[in-house]
């Protein structure tokens, strides 16, 4: 032990977030030493507050710190569409293409049989319920592209035809700006088979 | 903006730390969302310590919960060589050679005419009051081997001279494990000055 014990118990925390090992954790904690003291109660207090301060929409099941979230609450959002994600994350990242103007639903995770998660560990049963709502047209599949997001994707699909609502998946292909030499086989194959005539 | 307050809040903390993007910060914002709320406390608290109860030595200048420093304290230690480095991190760098058994001096910095910092912004006045100590004999100079570091060692060897203490500089050379091949010049002509006869 050659840390002083506030800084080793510092890096034992910084160490124990995603992708960060301990001789980064030791940088992040010496430079929070010399940070403003003011500064570094505000990330304290950010720490604790989104702990504290953020739920999960009872609608869509997005984390939000009002009940229903924004997205939900908005009026002037195209009612009719659904857009299934995994995660909160992925909601971000549709949200940042500015083409959907929709509803959203977060299942908080993937079907994924291999970890143990069924369908009733994920919201489901949630999304479900939103679909008596009549004016649901159209549920948007916008799962992860690996196995466990077409798997869920599956499931959902079949679970929701006899609503008589279109479900739609989103398009696997090459993506904007890759290389086709270095695509994927798989990526290749779903790029062809999902090929479009050029009008 | 997407992201309701309280995460944006600690994602905007997390991306000013030194090597964390916006794509980073959010991830680890994410993790901390589903995290215990105990550990989340627990890493809050370990930032507010850092600032509160972490100061630096009166003797040495390293930072520390007590003061003197645990090292300071160690009558055990050799008390007759002090080795001098830039920063904290790089007296934990050779506290774990080891290999050394004296006293340091942390300098907090180094010369560096570019950034405008002097002999007077770092620690040199403390180590001069050190070297009144008459058990003090030698003085290893361990500052980075890049420019500031090499100006900082041979300023304070100049101004140590006098005292009549023996000044050693640590050795430059290629890096155990390293490939000569890819070793730049500089290194490589160091490392050839400083060739030692094999017994």
């Amino acid at each position: 032990m050659y840390y002083p014990e506030p800084i080793a118990k510092l890096i034992e925390s910084f160490s124990r977030l995603p992708g960060i090992g301990p001789k980064t954790a030791a940088r992040l904690a010496f430079h929070v030493l010399r940070m403003q003291e003011d500064d570094v109660i505000d990330f304290a207090k950010a720490l604790v507050s989104v702990k504290r301060n953020l739920h999960y929409c009872s609608v869509c099941c997005n984390i939000t710190d009002v009940d229903p979230c924004r997205i939900c609450q908005d009026k002037s959002r195209d009612q009719s569409v659904i857009c299934v994600v995994q995660e909160a994350k992925d909601l971000i990242a549709m949200e940042r293409t500015k083409e959907f103007d929709g509803l959203y639903h977060v299942l908080q995770g993937a079907i994924s049989p291999m970890e143990g998660i069924g369908p009733e560990e994920i919201r489901i049963a949630e999304l479900l319920r939103r679909l008596e709502d009549e004016r649901v047209q159209e549920l948007i599949l916008a799962t992860n592209p690996n196995i466990e997001g077409e798997a869920t994707s599956m499931y959902l699909s079949r679970l929701v035809k006899p609503f008589g609502i279109k479900v739609t998946r989103i398009a696997h292909g090459l993506p904007v700006g890759g290389d086709l030499e270095y695509a994927d086989e798989v990526t290749l194959s779903k790029a062809l088979e999902g090929r479009r005539e050029l009008s």
